[in-house]
């Protein structure tokens, strides 16, 4: 049976996660279900798109995601579900899969309306129970995508949430902050792939990490490979430009936050 | 084989929930555990007998409910194993189960003291651990209640602890927040069938909602329904009157916290 | 199938613990996980070492521990796979299971080194889910550990981190507090046989603990057992010496945090 990962910002205090869980296990009582994370930023569909896309691939092929950051719950904002990469997604159309369909295009879509896979009564303020919960368990027991709903056009998925690094000039590129981990990591917008494009045009250059008015000279290989207590800039696990401090917080050290621009050059 | 979840306020920082989850899995490697929450406030029983009433039955019928919110633990207080609305829950004798039993009342109750079924050593300061874990698992293994201990008289069990909303002259009714959300939503104990019964006195009313000096004027649909940074009364996914504000923290807008008067009334 | 729990400092706001299931699911769809916590304070070894030790015999005998505190990830340190007390641990050699060997000596130890283990790309920051994790899930599906990599030589393995209880005089102990858990409560250093030894030695002297210039008369067998908001010594539920206050927070009350000396003496 496919495993099914939650990802939400309602956080581990109040029981919304674990009551999604409970509707799973009613629904389909042989549902695996495995927390990508319940800790996205109230209501950053940012975050979560850059966390959902660094963390799904490494579960099973035909793991089913449901990603709840959803400002929008009760209103007019659809939901989705969508074939991606081997993987499926329940999320709702505000933009949370913007990252992981940058990488790779949606293979199909559909707008999940069919009330028959959603709990009887359906709240205005939390769907992840009533809604994306049952129709995960339901598709984890086999139902096949067409049934939840009419097909989406793929054109017309909310996109653009979160920002494409811009180039300055021909050998810069300007990102931004787009979360910061437990350790005090800032994550950027710029992925592994974006600086080796930059660098093949000029495989000489020195790479240069600019933030907060710090300039960070060459990228690191590990975090062990600088000084103690010294700013580094390297590609984090996630495959995006990542700034951290070696033994302690980059965040409380440059006063550093989601937005903040980061930008990589060439010299 | 029955679910077990766990809903304690032992947070998830130290070892003690994972602890429960590995004498359960000791004990009967074939029983399957949910978290409900480890994040009620801590000894705060009110706000674990809230959540518990919310949560419990979105999960299977027959699932074990263990709840430890236990400020008592080591003293003289008893711990029942009680059967209420087709589920099953063990939990401390200190009002707990006070909002559960306000809505079903217990079909069984006995007092867990049958040490066979404790583990061998039983701490002080962990009963979690030492009692409740191990219950649950033998219980989800299909021993039956009455093998814990003595029938509980259901008339005896620690109740009250929830104060009801209290009437104001005919057409008004005072309640309390009973818990923070952690999106600063503000869950009071007003539950929708009280406001239902004092609406259907007075049908064409206009129902007003009073919080630290604020009046709410109707109740909404949703969040989306009213202005970005405008509060909101809503009947929430719990079944309860809830304070929020569209797009940020009805907590930190009021400066509101558990125990505020929250008071309903029609115009 | 053995169970495979894990202990790290990753905490739950990022996706770092849930990619390390999706990395077990991957390769070993059959493994069950379960947290012990993730909480450990941010490259506090000190604290994992002692967690790790206080939970890891409550899971079933044959279960994988996979313990990642780890500052020096992507430079030399080894990673070790050692089996002791009946259970199997795969820990960065760093000092982690110090307080696991303390107890009960290793009966085997090896290097992780065989990257036919690994996931195919091991990035410099990561190897929680990149060696950690895939190496749990073949450990899981029978892997001998000799698979693994070179026999360690047990005596060279990283030891002394959790400091040692030393001598005041000859009836004194002087700890420190290695742990502050979620209610304020002040986990020592100093076991309940280092007290049991120190007692026998005189078994009519009453014991005295000091911390932050304040002195507890006396151990208490519960916390019910002293007044309300007084200060309380009791050996915990980790059979550790413990600081607590009745129905409050001993950290506030004392203003006191990890480090700080624990003293132990007869009068």
């Amino acid at each position: 049976m496919a495993l099914i990962t939650l990802l939400t910002d309602f956080g581990l205090r109040d029981e919304y996660a674990g009551v999604m869980k409970g509707v799973i296990a009613t629904v389909n009582p042989g549902a695996r279900v495995m927390d990508i994370t319940h800790g996205i930023d109230p209501q950053d569909v940012i975050h979560g798109a850059t966390i959902l896309a660094a963390a799904y691939a490494y579960f099973p092929p035909g793991s089913i995601h449901v990603a709840v950051v959803d400002p929008g719950v009760g209103g007019t904002r659809p939901i989705l579900a969508v074939d991606c990469n081997g993987h499926r997604f329940v999320a709702p159309d505000n933009g949370l899969l913007d990252r992981v369909l940058m990488d790779h295009s949606a293979d199909r879509a559909v707008y999940v309306e069919n009330r028959r896979y959603f709990l009887e009564r359906v709240s205005q303020t939390f769907h992840g129970r009533d809604i994306f919960a049952p129709v995960a368990a339901h598709l984890a027991a086999g139902l096949p995508l067409a049934e939840l709903g009419p097909a989406a056009d793929r054109s017309t998925l909310v996109r653009g949430v979160v920002p494409h690094p811009r180039p300055m000039g021909r050998d810069g590129l300007e990102g931004q902050v787009a979360a910061v981990d437990r350790f005090g990591n800032l994550m950027s917008t710029i992925r592994a792939n974006d600086i080796k494009a930059m660098v093949g045009r000029q495989p000489e250059g020195q790479v240069m990490v600019e933030i907060r008015g710090h300039t960070i000279v060459g990228m690191a290989s590990s975090y062990g490979s600088v000084a103690p207590m010294t700013l580094l800039a390297i590609i984090g696990s996630r495959g995006l430009l990542e700034i951290a401090l070696r033994g302690g917080s980059a965040q409380n050290r440059l006063k550093a936050g989601k937005g903040d621009p980061v930008r990589v050059y060439l010299r």
